[in-house]
């Protein structure tokens, strides 16, 4: 893993690739701090040239603490991710972006029918950057991570519970049991691996102690989005990062569902799939019979109220993770990840280590 | 803790006090094994003596390893706990046992209306056993926490996530943010504490890297249900073990769901519990809109097949958690607090522990 990214540390924290919100400034403050920070190409991949030329400016902006640094060359290395919602966006756009900026990892998230739709994602992008570029799927279930192997042999499998926000499996385990299960799976597929498929976990980390939990686990690293979204360099609103903020008890103030797809006119995503957000009026309303052309109407009417449209007696979507409820404040993002690293190995190696039971 | 339980050795390993099936063979066993082990008084208090007094020979019958002994006087003291599912059972019929045999802890489960409901049960065991017997509660949420703190200031909560097997919160988090989030939370009400209130994870957590996280997520200790029901000291029907061994990807082969539930003409479980078990035709035909006035039919029906009528294209409930797929053998319940208590020691402390990053 590190032979990959050489600028990085261990444990690794990783920024998710959050449509529209995760873009080349949180993923530079990230890198920069030696963890891997994912642009969202998201949905589409109309802008990836002009996002990887920004993460490349920003990155030549060198740091003293790590080695981080933008190769020069045909193709360039970035040492920051790109992922797509691969159901939505399009490899051919994708591809000469890839032949020119090589990004340290390409993310690649739910297919349309099956794990194989990525066979050409996997196969095109190794051949434009000679096996440079990583390939990373995200998976909700034992299942899914077989799929992938047997498919495309990936070089990451990012294994999200379903505490996770945004976008991913409607039914589901937590990393609790579902990274176990799925790296004891990926020892029997594989038992003389010629190369070793990592395992990211993602789904309800927020601070350092699930970072601890989730190497326990047997997880490489771990993937944050709630917690990178209350920082000055993702692209929520105020108002939505202090929805963040006031919401605790994260079990409870967040839902799986569909409606927020629907009043934001979203549709498309595989059978299976829902989000995890916030309850909010839109859902209220939706539980108590609103009808979904009436509630969109809301919505919509509701985007004029801007920042005030967030949060509890709010309607605008506010996609957050159970983790949320330990978010109290917004710190750059760098800071997050040397925090969350730090405090993780504290925990696990440090003098007064988890032992003190 | 380590006090309150002289025999016991950490990580402290216990078996939930699960209705019909943890019954004094189960408790008995963990406990001398250096954990902990609840007898489930389940639904009534009915045969509570009689439990009681089996434990108490099962633990006469000494083991080399363990320091494990029954105090004799008035009370006894039992190195057992027991559990109540409290919106059911009888405080009055269990309080006589109470004041003969003082169990180690009382574990409380689902008061009908609010933690408030708690307060007689233990002012009254506390009475009854000098507060010798340890008030242990069940929790789903912060919310929950802060209400068992202000209502009965527990000696234990656990933190249960939604990721356990039978009945819990239909909605919450997993242990990775629940356990860190209220850890917070009991912090922030008791700056000074005259005495800690530990905190036990459960849910989700079938093996020795379950446990390691539970511990670096600030866990005092972990409780575990679907593991115990692969033992032969379990009351569970071989077919039922069957069903678990045979299940894998333990978050797509289970359900929280209330049909199991309706089925077997079970009500009364307070506003927002259900519980998870393995998918079956009674969850299929469900779904599929048979009426639940013939599932309950065919359920009965199907009880006439006994261990036939488990598993995937059976009736019979069968509750597991989503560890379930981690579980491979039936093997001594004593076989598996000793492999988890000494695999996660293994895991943060031995010399090869996760710093292999």
């Amino acid at each position: 893993m590190h032979a990959d990214y050489l600028w990085t540390a261990a444990p690794l924290i990783v920024s998710a690739p959050m449509a529209k919100v995760a873009m080349p400034k949180l993923a530079a403050a990230v890198s920069k701090a030696g963890g891997l920070g994912f642009i969202a190409a998201g949905y589409h991949s109309d802008h990836l040239e002009d996002l990887l030329q920004e993460a490349e400016d920003l990155l030549q902006e060198g740091t003293a603490e790590t080695p981080i640094k933008v190769e020069e060359g045909t193709p360039k290395f970035l040492p920051v991710g790109v992922g797509f919602i691969t159901w939505s966006a399009s490899l051919e756009k994708a591809l000469p972006s890839f032949s020119r900026y090589c990004p340290a990892a390409v993310w690649l998230f739910a297919p349309p029918q099956g794990f194989r739709d990525l066979i050409p994602w996997a196969t095109r992008i190794r051949e434009a950057t000679a096996c440079r570029t990583k390939i990373w799927v995200q998976v909700g279930s034992v299942s899914d991570a077989v799929e992938v192997v047997e498919a495309i042999d990936p070089d990451v499998i990012v294994v999200q519970g379903l505490d996770a926000g945004g976008h991913s499996l409607a039914r589901g385990a937590s990393i609790i049991s579902l990274v176990p299960e799925i790296k004891d799976k990926l020892q029997e597929l594989r038992p003389f691996p010629q190369k070793q498929i990592d395992v990211f976990a993602a789904g309800g980390i927020s601070d350092s102690r699930g970072v601890a939990a989730a190497v326990a686990l047997g997880a490489h690293g771990c993937v944050l989005g709630t917690r990178f979204l209350a920082s000055p360099e993702s692209l929520v609103a105020h108002g939505y990062q202090k929805a963040l903020l006031d919401a605790s008890d994260g079990g409870t103030s967040t839902v799986r569902t569909k409606i927020y797809d629907k009043v934001r006119d979203i549709h498309g995503w595989p059978e299976g799939y829902d989000g995890r957000g916030l309850i909010n009026r839109t859902f209220i309303d939706h539980l108590n019979g609103l009808s979904e052309v009436k509630n969109r109407e809301m919505y919509r009417e509701e985007l004029k109220r801007g920042d005030e449209g967030y949060g509890v007696n709010g309607r605008l979507t506010t996609y957050a993770g159970t983790g949320v409820g330990l978010i109290r404040e917004v710190i750059p993002a760098g800071d997050i990840v040397k925090s969350l690293r730090e405090g993780a190995r504290a925990l696990l190696y440090g003098p007064h280590n988890v032992s003190k039971l």
